[in-house]
């Protein structure tokens, strides 16, 4: 594989915007697409503005540009309503026909990020090879439906494609509304944090973390599903408590005070084998270190939270 | 399900023309859409002419005619490279575009053609609640992808939504490159006829049969996948030599004359009980009946043969 040139999609967003450096640190030359949101200055990238939903706008840039890699992130992206909003349809759409431009223009690796929501949840444990995808929400199964097609194409055109399986993240320009952001947002403004009973069992990671394993993964030539994962269980209720202890602010934790989901699944834990064995990534922060470094982001950002997605 | 004003994309195909009659006799109102083809006149059917990558085109069209109720059949069709074709990830695309902008615009009723090759044919014997779907080629996972997005795109819209696969299919206008077409043909004009040994047993329909089948599917208020199956084994040299009968030119066929095509499955065929219990369908066609009428057909048609598709 010796893609050298590779085109970011999403690459202002949570995820994007945390590939961009490690991509840089390796020696791509690195083509951020940008659109809702603005730019920030990342050494050794260059941003370019587009609309991925733009077909044409899309051809032109790939003409223009000639990326030989694509690292494809781009996604709709609002918590609450991800799971089940008909853009998930629009984007299935719109990465299909993204993949064939790219490839047609002479495009070489192709890395999409998929999602444990792939999985048959009541698995619990998500192995690449043995639990079944069956999702049972419009984005699982729009992740699922695009991967099947991905693959199958690269599988018939010569692409290098592979499909990186995020899990739970937390982290620097995390949407404030989701748990962690939203759990030190709380603290650190001295009000009272609501949480479920919290027994749930996840596969929670550091963006950064994540964000190093698709990069790790873009740089193999490993092709097929991987899951990017912590492989290590933790309940949302130690890592609620946890940032209590780091903020200093336990008392302000009221933990079972909002009901729990019903069907919320008792388990969701990815198997990170595969992807050590192949392309040797393991997660490198522990769950207090990647905690305690997020409490620090937000702490010097809590201001602007409001602008972030 | 209440559905009376229907947009049928793929109108001039294959499968699509013989679906025409049947819906105008349940007393819909069809509006025919055809793009590359020359459209025919079929009392109580309009044309529009209209093609499905267009997004702008199809929502003018939709917003147009305002159909409730969407027969989608519209697909790449080219044998020998339906298989492998880029263009089948084109087809997802534009197709997810349409079932949303549908949907949007007010539709209640949505049933897509789907395909045997969806399954993997490693099990032979497909049945929708059993047989995994694990395609091999682009266009098995396409029609996949397609339908496990579009499914579950019903389940949290509202939009009625069911899939009718069909397994293989002869009969009036079909191809003339495709076997009972072109063996038909050959023996219409007096030269050999030359297959495989043909000891693949599969599963084969008049088109009428499997029109009549996706009409009454999309009559119904059934949801989910449907084999449109003729749930009956038949080799391909039985068929090849009931042709020979009807025609009376068995001494042209060369049967094993053909080296068979590697990794050929021995067995594809439909459980039909699916269909007949939820929607009362069954093929009413016997293969002698099936055939005989489409010798007939190629016998009055056999000179324009270079025009069909």
């Amino acid at each position: 594989m010796t893609a050298r040139r590779v085109l970011v999609t999403g690459a202002s967003g949570f995820l994007g915007s945390h590939c961009l450096t490690p991509l840089a640190e390796r020696g791509y030359d690195v083509i951020a697409l940008h659109h809702a949101r603005t730019p920030f200055d990342v050494p050794g990238v260059r941003w370019v503005h587009g609309d991925v939903m733009d077909r044409d706008a899309m051809r032109r840039i790939i003409g223009a540009e000639k990326p030989d890699g694509l690292l494809h992130l781009a996604w709709f992206v609002e918590p609450g309503k991800l799971i089940a909003d008909p853009s998930n349809l629009t984007w299935v759409a719109a990465s299909l026909d993204l993949i064939r431009a790219f490839r047609e223009a002479g495009g070489e690796r192709c890395v999409i990020s998929g999602s444990c929501y792939e999985y048959d949840w009541r698995y619990g444990y998500c192995s690449e090879d043995v639990t079944p995808c069956e999702p049972d929400t419009l984005y699982g199964a729009a992740k699922d439906s695009l991967r099947r097609a991905f693959l199958s194409y690269c599988s018939v055109s010569g692409l290098s494609g592979a499909w990186g399986r995020a899990f739970f993240m937390y982290g620097p320009r995390e949407n404030p509304a989701r748990l962690v952001s939203s759990v030190i947002l709380s603290l650190l403004k001295g009000v009272p944090a609501k949480s479920s009973h919290g027994l749930q069992v996840r596969d929670y990671l550091h963006i950064q973390d994540v964000a190093d394993g698709l990069v790790a993964l873009f740089a193999s030539e490993a092709n097929g599903p991987y899951n990017i994962a912590a492989n290590a269980p933790v309940t949302i209720r130690q890592i609620v408590e946890l940032i209590g202890v780091i903020t200093g602010k336990s008392h302000l934790l009221q933990i079972g005070a909002l009901p729990a989901r019903a069907n919320d699944a008792p388990l969701v834990l990815g198997d990170g084998r595969r992807a050590l064995n192949d392309f040797g990534w393991k997660p490198k922060l522990t769950l207090e270190e990647g905690l305690s470094e997020t409490v620090e982001w937000w702490q010097l950002h809590a201001d602007d939270a409001g602008d972030r997605r």
